[in-house]
């Protein structure tokens, strides 16, 4: 399927109204995150792979323009040009697993302004929900101090496809694996699972079912205890554990889902120990979040490995994050937008990242000409449409991040709010937003 | 792209438990949300047709089974039994756009353990998401009071995908339209856009830019007026308005999208009519949903359109539903879970609606054999594998809800929580689950 409709009409009614007045001059826009939620501290950037393969293969194929001619708003001569169009353009953006700020170009685009205005819909929801997952995931990873966690969102995340950007975005975030098959097929992201209450049921004993799971698939068996009662179901557990060691096979995990965890946890525990089981680790999951993982482990529970799903995938907490992409300089130079509440800074820009001591001291954003102290976090990642680099492994992503978070102040690491991570504005621009704010519309 | 890897790796394993112990007798598995969040008084089922259009094309082809085989789990007698799996099984579900509640059945699955095991995940994903946004557009519709709104969702919903789902399932919960142009190509949802700030600000004159918009789409043109100051902007949309009178060109509306909209609204409705443009419509968008719209129409907004984006296609107060899917009956007959807070009613059910003078007075949640008063709810729309008719258009599913709302008693229909519809189960189903409940396990 062409991903060139799934556009919202006023990006085909302004290009062809673009189109229709002759104008195609270079535009650039930006593309950033208003401002961060308040239970956020920090974003990790990631999806740009998904937006830039988009650039590449952006067509409108004869079925799009079939449709288009149906909706009885565009004349054959858009729908010609529409027919011929590729992104052409220059792209700079925050690589994925990089921790960013609001206000900060997460993108930049600079085409001509058809193709520029065209690719706005895509664009926002491919960085928006990875970006919002990966910082999530690593909200995650830090409350999990050292202890892994897989990605167990797809049965309630927002279709298949969001399943799948779930998994990419929580791996990148810090996740261990995934239990989402597929995307183990696409990125090779490490696949993890258990088995349901239903097998448990279907098997009618729960020991058998324990024992014929674990015959079958050995060292990587993680059997949930809880179908019925689950310090019965660990009792059995054990007993099936320790009868398979003799016959070579070590059962890796028993799995808890339900209940008080911070309770059964450490009962659990000793009925492993006390069984001989020591070396099987307790996994635990059930409407897990950052902050029932913090308050599970302050709590003292010996839990090895969490489970984390809906809340995940889907957000919870935050459900969406305030991307936009704003126009920021075209034909006549630079612009920018007064309305309420929602002003923009005018012109491409750069951000410039100090560190002090190895950790984030603060950013600056500035114009894209200004030399400044710092790392520039923008890099040129396409031109003339075309990728300036291969696509990173996701692993590579991952790294970057890990990476990143180690270079987090304390108070961002925290799961609270700290105080806002400073984003100050250089001089230069600073002197532009005054200049243009000052001028006559 | 094959769907079937669209899956959580314990479907995998847990249907190669049951291959590799011969074990394949019919079981049935029913999918319904375990409890109403607190924010929503009902549901309005949806997302059935990508359910059926799941099972009727569930196939793993060659690159699925060749992805299988590097994860080191599965043997080649199952790899073969996959590559000729198809579902064969029977479906009964509540058809989409009728409006539910927790406990019932959206979707009740009996074949073949090994495939009714291995299609969970996809049923569940298939189904959460689009029941999430049906049931906010449902209340978007109540607030909108006889007003149309818009699903203007696609740049923040999770995916591409997801904003497809979201356009169609807003729709079906009352939505007049979407701005999403695949979901008109895909399901005939009508298309509906305005214009973007970027486009004022490219065409730098805000009166060209409404000129010339305004000139190329005639009728439809909606007028975005707040990029710089919204009444400057009302004024001299009202004088385009006019002008293009004498051209025969009729601008539909003109759309505010920040700033207080309440004081905002009369203001531009006295620019319009002061300058003889009565029937010029105010749109309205802006991180709008269900609460902010009904308070701008109890202030007396005079707004007659909305477009409701972010808030409807991400869930904002709800982002993910508790929908489970759980065996409930097996080769040796009814079965149920007993885990801590997640019991399960054993047994295929049926719901039975009471109406009381055309209002919804009670659901029965009753065995499948039970024949009791009222109207039955699960319909048969799967067999052998095969849908029984073909998919339904998207607006039959749309006039279903519109008169189911009309069913729904006062309480209900309030945006604030109301006392629980009463879902009360059978003298048979109770009967069962506490012969079940006694049994020694």
């Amino acid at each position: 399927m062409s991903q060139a409709l799934l556009t919202d009409l006023y990006e085909l009614t302004m290009a062809a109204a673009y189109h229709a007045a002759g104008r195609n001059e270079e535009a650039t826009f930006e593309l950033f995150v208003r401002s961060l939620p308040p239970e956020r501290n920090f974003l990790v950037a990631c999806g740009l792979d998904g937006a830039l393969e988009y650039l590449e293969t952006l067509r409108f194929d004869d079925a799009d323009l079939a449709y288009l001619r149906t909706v009885e708003l565009f004349d054959e001569a858009f729908l010609t040009r529409l027919a011929t169009l590729r992104f052409t353009g220059t792209v700079w953006a925050i690589p994925e697993g990089r921790v960013a700020f609001a206000g900060e170009p997460l993108l930049v685009v600079r085409a001509p302004i058809v193709e520029a205005q065209l690719v706005e819909t895509f664009l926002l929801n491919a960085l928006t929900f990875p970006t919002l997952v990966a910082s999530k995931a690593a909200r995650v990873a830090i409350a999990c101090d050292g202890r892994s966690f897989v990605d167990f969102s797809a049965r309630r995340d927002h279709g298949p496809d969001a399943a799948l950007l779930a998994a990419r975005a929580a791996f990148v975030g810090g996740a261990a694996a995934t239990a989402t098959v597929e995307a183990g097929a696409r990125w090779g992201i490490p696949l993890s699972g258990t088995m349901a209450h239903s097998y448990v049921m279907a098997m009618g004993d729960e020991e058998a079912a324990f024992r014929s799971f674990a015959r079958l698939f050995g060292d990587t068996s993680v059997l949930l205890i809880d179908t019925w009662d689950t310090l019965e179901g660990a009792r059995r557990a054990a007993r099936v554990a320790r009868e398979l060691q003799g016959e070579g096979i070590r059962v890796r995990a028993v799995r808890l889902d339900s209940g008080d965890l911070a309770v059964l946890a450490p009962a659990v525990r000793r009925i492993l120990d006390e069984a001989g089981c020591g070396s099987v680790q307790l996994f635990a999951s059930g409407d897990l979040d950052e902050a029932r993982i913090a308050a599970l482990l302050a709590a003292g529970a010996p839990i090895d490995g969490f489970g984390v799903g809906t809340r995940l995938g889907t957000g919870a907490d935050v459900s969406s994050l305030s991307t936009v992409y704003k126009l920021v300089e075209d034909a006549r130079g630079p612009t920018m937008k007064l309305s309420t509440g929602k002003v923009t800074l005018p012109g491409r820009k750069q951000v410039f990242r100090e560190l002090d001591r190895g950790l984030l001291r603060r950013d600056v954003l500035a114009l894209a000409g200004e030399e400044l102290p710092g790392e520039p976090l923008l890099v040129e990642v396409m031109a003339q449409g075309r990728r300036l680099a291969p696509a990173e492994s996701v692993t590579v992503a991952r790294d970057r991040c890990r990476d990143e978070l180690a270079r987090l102040p304390p108070p961002l690491r925290e799961l609270s709010p700290a105080t806002p991570h400073p984003v100050d504005l250089s001089r230069g621009l600073r002197d532009l937003t005054a200049r243009l704010r000052s001028m006559p519309r």
